[in-house]
């Protein structure tokens, strides 16, 4: 049998890493490699209340199939939500996705013909690399620094590139990164956005786990003509298996979005939107984070004072103010896959960085996650990186 | 600001049906529109327990990410159920979607590139439709009779057209017509898809629901050279707001399914696997949906009298042995949208068939639902819309 796959599909191939990794799974392993968050914080006995009442008061329409827009009680509190980062939007302006990961699925799908470039920080997320290439797009990286990406470089791709269909940007504790955008680059953002006609995709799934200092308005706060998708998610600051997130938009590019989350999946689990409504509606989310932030906080803090102490002196990393991920800089000529598979001699393991370049290329790079590890486990698995790492450069 | 679409979006547009379908939702109208199951059916409280009791037992798990693939109980049991309709499958087999609706996208994702060719029924399922036009492909409608396919058609198509991807069938209470293919005809499909050289999609969301007769082998299990994709689902026998479903197919096509569901949402929700898979240990499922079919049964039936009764004589119509649909021809220069208008002015709703034909025509038909409205609405709905047709006939 000759399966003749779309063209698409050449595209989408398993990564040497994925089989990698798939070695990290065992118990033994200290792993800084996915972005998982700590389970223990998961609200476990506050969901049996949430959905022991939900079930009660409305079983039969959590059981049901249900708009595709998702619940609007869900709508008006994630809408009320988004004050806080200076974003103004009504239950109407969101559409509750199956994570946000499927919010960047759409973006592809409404944006993407063939050969169409998308505009992103170098590096950027795996996961929307991935998401995106399904529509065969080619990628632009802008170079990003710590405070976002270079605008003078951003100018010059969009001016003389025509086929420049959207600009994704993580702007808050970026994934693999772990940086931040300054609240000038953002500015200048939707400055160039509005001035070359290109929409603007901000993908924030960290930006509520910050550990000190001001969280900064949103890409989208400044956003005066509509051109700013906005993607959020609770995975993150609530449970990420009841894939739940959200897309922000004004009406008519949203329109696009719900049309494509009909034909791709109907709408999003009836009874996890009711299961969160409710939670937000009788606990209060903020002080959950809170005690999410006090466990990641203090796993940063071991994690960067181990990486001071224990790594090669001199190498670049992130000091992330939140978020999940550190990223770390090797000497040019040193291939971090290399480093994980010394590193999983000792069981540790972490991502390789190259991958979050859609264009290839700097492999001398790693992020490491230190949200999903017991301070403990993070003491000894940085200190035995840190002795790969001094007996490879 | 001019925002610059994909192609494929000039071809997902709003549906006037759907506009107008927007005015059936009032309290007072008796919808045989949607496609919904009976809520009162729902198994609120076994649900109940089984939250409780996965949460209790798993709760950490059930609310963190978890593999792609599924729950691998969930797909064992999965691949056991399949048994009863001849197909041997093991959980490896076996992808956890968001619904079937999901399953179908992620076929068009798979196989699609622009002006490719899709054979289908005539008429064939508007979900799957509407999610294969998002990869921009052409459809061949191949007319089908109370058997399923003309075999003899389908062989001219393909032994013509060179750019068939894969053949799209809902051979159980097929929607939109509930009818059900013969045994012979699924034998014969697979000769044809052999000899051709082409995938089948079976897509089976009702053979379970039959109220009467001997449910047959699915297409699937006539299938000798792994060319056959099965889409299974929970939303009709259990509840569809978990949006639960599968995908089955061998490992190198499963694979790709795989891959593009990481993309797409990385995971089906975690709780909603664990809860079915939970209830499944605890309580009988075919139990349960042996209660949901003496309702639906019963409602059929009511349904299929009105017509007889109310109706205009020498109308074509489907007597369906299960599933949720029934399906009227009209004479050929009626038009059912105009049918719907003036039977939505005395309160009853249902779909114009002609949607239903991805190359349009057939406006004459219409599609009749009889699992989501009480007996009584039905007996009353029924009179209605049989007292508009003969005014308009």
């Amino acid at each position: 049998m000759t399966i003749k796959f779309a063209k698409r599909m050449d595209n989408l191939k398993a990564s040497e890493i994925r089989e990698l990794l798939k070695l990290t799974e065992k118990p033994e392993i200290i792993s800084f490699a996915g972005g998982l968050p700590a389970p223990e914080l998961f609200p476990v006995e506050e969901m049996k209340r949430v959905a022991e009442e939900v079930l009660e008061e409305s079983g039969m329409q959590a059981l049901q199939y249900s708009p595709t827009e998702g619940y609007t009680p869900l709508r008006e509190k994630i809408a009320k939500r988004m004050e806080t980062i200076g974003i103004k939007a009504v239950a109407e302006d969101i559409l509750i996705t199956s994570g946000s990961q499927q919010g960047l699925d759409f973006t592809g799908k409404i944006f993407l013909d063939e050969g169409d470039l998308v505009v992103c920080e170098s590096p950027s997320y795996l996961g929307a690399i991935n998401a995106f290439k399904g529509y065969l797009p080619e990628f632009v990286e802008v170079t990003t620094d710590d405070e976002g990406m270079d605008m003078e470089e951003l100018e010059k791709v969009l001016s003389t590139k025509k086929k420049v269909k959207f600009i994704y940007v993580i702007p808050d504790f970026q994934n693999p990164t772990g940086k931040t955008w300054s609240v000038e680059r953002r500015k200048k953002l939707i400055e160039l956005a509005n001035k070359y006609d290109v929409p603007v995709i901000e993908d924030n799934p960290y930006g509520e786990l910050r550990f000190e200092g001001t969280r900064p308005p949103a890409v989208k706060s400044f956003d005066t003509e509509g051109r700013v998708v906005f993607l959020g998610t609770f995975s993150k600051t609530f449970c990420p298996g009841l894939r739940v997130g959200w897309t922000l938009a004004e009406k008519d590019l949203l329109e696009k979005y719900i049309f494509v989350k009909q034909g791709a999946d109907l709408q999003t689990n009836t009874m996890a939107q009711r299961e969160i409504n409710k939670f937000l509606d009788i606990y209060d989310l903020d002080q959950h984070i809170e005690k999410i932030k006090d466990v990641y906080r203090k796993r940063r803090n071991i994690m960067m004072e181990g990486i001071k102490l224990h790594f090669p002196q001199n190498l670049k990393y992130t000091y992330p103010e939140g978020g999940l991920f550190t990223w770390v800089e090797l000497p040019a000529e040193v291939d971090a896959r290399k480093v994980l598979e010394k590193a999983i001699e000792v069981n540790v393991a972490f991502v390789p960085g190259g991958s979050f370049f859609p264009n290839g290329g700097n492999e001398n790079t790693l992020r490491l996650n230190y949200s999903n590890m017991s301070e403990e486990k993070i003491q000894i698995g940085i200190e035995r990186l840190g002795r790969v790492l001094k007996e490879m450069l």
